[in-house]
């Protein structure tokens, strides 16, 4: 009864509106603590609001108003406030690599400007400024874009892209990939949300989230109506995650009469930086497959790996390799992006969705919902293009290309040391390991002062911290409540992404202002 | 009582799925065809399929099964198939200048250029590639796009970018416009789906569009489970906007206990190319205003007038011409784009919506919602900015830029006009004159025999004309049901946008195929 109770109020935290008033409730045994807020009153028969508006918050969508997304929540606002007042920010709060300082890879960003301004094509000095693999491969995209960058593609992205990816994934997995079952799409968000958009019918259908977890389910599955059901990730076995506590978690939300359709789970992890190994990647199908449940996995860190002990395997390939039933039979949907990786392009928008034994008419469903607008940009599909067909050895770019991406990638596994040993020096901080992605996620243990002081101030007490955090330092992180986290836990999510060479002084203002903080609420 | 049932099967149209059965109803008077859909019968409660499948067609979202997408629909799947099978296309289905061989305007070509390619700045031979002025530009956007074009922006879009629309929308208006009031999105139509999205709760929230109507707005407002409201264009006056017309719609949707929140008017028009009057847009924010009602400008043509009589004047400049109550009471949102115009770049994804007299409270829910995407693209950004703020007079660029744009809609008048005369020239055929926008929706009486032929391929009129025309001539439009006309009528949809050199081929491909056409079912 206890679980039965703790399965309605994890629902509760992601079905909850966006007030910011703080509530616990229990989970699986455990307690949890997030920001909880208060239910807006929609006047749903009101066509206006007493100030005459029509467009009046309290007479939005439910659906809209109910949403929250932390990664850009209060204390991203907060830091943009003070960013405009002057106050130097490091915005650690997003994995948006470019904006801390990586540089673009050379190789796809000299084909995104011939494909931009083709005419530089027929000019003389075109071979002094560009490679001539960049020259070939920016005609051949053109030559497979009719229209060039301007016009609409189909609306799930440029055959020949969509045909490079599949390649890529046979490559990758040594298995079949079939491009009419790929589509691209303006970055990875929106191939989730299109697959949500059409699995959820109502409130009863559910799916099954990691907590921690990525905002942007909590955020899509609100939006679309349905009901995120957790499933916990065990911090203190470096957030592993466990096939008992997933079936914990499905029973309970089926004795509560829920649907459950989908699974996503996120390798490697963010906000948890975990890699799962291929030994959890069966369980997972297998589980999948005994209880008919669509696996969504979101591997758009797929190339940031920090550890050598378990590399990144797709689900994809471990269901191949698992043979009959699985490999025939289990939905799966596996998402990928340019936004991450050693390329870091979010701001370009490009991403995928495979789709591996999913129905022809469902299919079908999606194609026609994207094609309501049109056509993703073609930019980020051609960024895609080129992350997934890179230069080859002897190929005048490839020497360039293979080095740059090394060195971020050592450069990366280095700053995910730097952050995970600078937390755990930390009194009360404690820290796994940042295997892959690019966040640190440490848990921070607030001094009862300090939970005194954050009452006070109508704030969690991990909200607190990071605010305090921010107006001392300009860190702008995300209070581990905008993820999910054990009740009297408090975390908070950084990027590792500071630069090598500020990432000093980068954890030696994170040191000096929690001490600081310990001093003053011990 | 024979109005209110009209109104029933105008909502029934929009609500139905898309199987493509054919049925006919009544609506204000007179009668409407369309392809009609046999509703899907979702098995509710159901987990699974027979075959197992979790997301099976008849188990997924039934807003997203039931919308329809005319644009991208049965002909445009045709067209794709031919193609592939070696057939030369003609895709003025949707506009998409690039396609048919619209070139690029240079300038912002060559800002995006060096945007996505800064190093090119610091390259010896970059001042024999790029006028002065661009590499002005492009230094200019990089240090406004922190982190360059890789780099996530404010989910509202880059601050600098906001700044130049409003001071764009002042130039043009001669009002104020606040750049915190201006979102840039990939494409208008995430724009204006963000909008619906958000005004949307319920099947009883209704909006008022045009008929015949762009399919975006039948297919969101599906999707996002409200009510399509049609009011109908006047054929036989140029397609206009009859405030009559509205008032009768209003109130049969009223009778029906519909919440009518929004108006949508598409000026030009899409897909009827007609401008609005200065006069006719008066009474449109007066009936905005007297019942409440939040407009939705679709205004993403508006640099696509092809007479001199009316040029184009924004909703937002009559409304605040008008003075008070109007300019400080009516909620208009304004969208805009760089898809259409001159400048074309359908591909690059890049539009904005304006949003005057909104509720802080319901900008700050579309900000939330637009967050979850983290980011509209930026290159779409940069060539939204290039529109916006364009080179000036004495800029190295600006006579080059001016000639690109002013032969274009040169060119683009002649063969609204070249598209008009022909369809007018033919037998059966009748056409009002694209005034603005890129289309031609010319009216085709179909003899008995071609609509017995139609009904007995199960295809309605309009598709079956349609397809033919595609077998015969690679031509691909899209029939009128997928805009909405009246019973009995059948029209079809082409682009003006085949470029000059080959719209006489053009035109007599049509003119042959229409005459063999008629004398094999006369």
């Amino acid at each position: 009864m206890v679980r039965k109770e703790a399965m309605r109020m994890v629902s509760a935290l992601f079905r909850a509106g966006n007030q910011g008033i703080s509530a616990s409730w229990s989970v699986g045994g455990t307690r949890l603590k997030s920001a909880m807020p208060e239910p807006s009153q929609p006047k749903d028969e009101d066509l206006h609001a007493k100030d005459g508006k029509v467009l009046h918050p309290h007479l939005l969508n439910e659906n809209v108003v109910k949403t929250q997304y932390a990664v850009r929540g209060e204390l991203y606002l907060r830091a943009e406030q003070l960013r405009k007042e002057g106050k130097e920010i490091i915005f650690t709060n997003v994995g948006n690599p470019h904006a801390l300082g990586a540089k673009p890879l050379t190789f796809p960003r000299q084909v995104l400007a011939l494909c931009a301004a083709p005419f530089l094509l027929d000019h003389p000095r075109v071979e002094e400024m560009f490679p001539a693999d960049v020259i070939a491969r920016a005609k051949k995209t053109l030559a497979a874009f009719k229209g060039g960058v301007g016009a609409y593609t189909d609306s799930r992205g440029n055959p020949m892209v969509r045909e490079e990816v599949a390649r890529f994934i046979e490559k990758r997995d040594g298995v079949s990939s079939n491009p009419d079952h790929i589509f691209l799409t303006d970055g990875a968000s929106v191939a989730v949300r299109l697959c949500l958009n059409a699995m959820i019918r109502h409130e009863r259908d559910a799916v099954l989230v990691p907590i921690p977890q990525y905002p942007l389910y909590s955020a899509s599955i609100r939006l679309y109506g349905g009901t995120l059901v957790g499933y916990f990730l065990d911090e203190r076995r470096g957030w592993g995650l466990s096939i008992e506590e997933l079936r914990r978690s499905l029973a309970e939300a089926r004795e509560e009469g829920k649907l459950v359709r989908g699974l996503v789970f996120i390798n490697p992890g963010n906000p948890t930086g975990q890699c799962l190994s291929q030994e959890n990647l069966k369980e997972l199908i297998q589980f999948a497959y005994e209880e008919r449940i669509v696996l969504m996995a979101d591997e758009v860190y797929q190339e940031n790996v920090y550890q050598d002990e378990r590399p990144f395997v797709s689900a994809k390939k471990v269901m191949y390799d698992m043979g009959e039933p699985y490999r025939s039979h289990v939905e799966l949907l596996s998402f990928h992006t340019v936004s991450k990786g050693t390329a870091g392009e979010c701001g370009l928008r490009g991403g995928y969705v495979e789709m591996t034994n999913i129905h022809p008419g469902a299919i079908e469903e999606v194609y026609k919902c994207a094609s309501i607008n049109l056509s993703p940009n073609t930019m980020g599909q051609i960024a895609l293009s080129c992350l997934v067909n890179p230069p080859k050895p002897g190929d005048p770019s490839y020497e360039l290309y293979t080095k740059e991406k090394a060195s971020e990638l050592v450069s990366l596994r280095r700053r995910a040391h730097m952050v995970t040993d600078g937390f755990n020096s930390l009194e009360g901080v404690t820290c796994n390991f940042t295997e892959g992605a690019m966040y640190s996620f440490p848990q921070i243990k607030l001094p009862a002062k300090a939970l005194e002081a954050a009452a006070a101030a109508g704030k969690a007490g991990d909200v607190f911290y990071c605010l305090k955090l921010l107006e001392a330092t300009g860190i702008s992180t995300v209070p581990g409540s905008g993820f999910g986290q054990e009740e009297g836990t408090f975390h908070l999510r950084t990027t590792i992404l500071p630069r090598e060479e500020v990432m000093t002084s980068f954890v030696e203002k994170f040191e000096k202002f929690h001490k600081d903080f310990m001093k003053q609420y011990s």
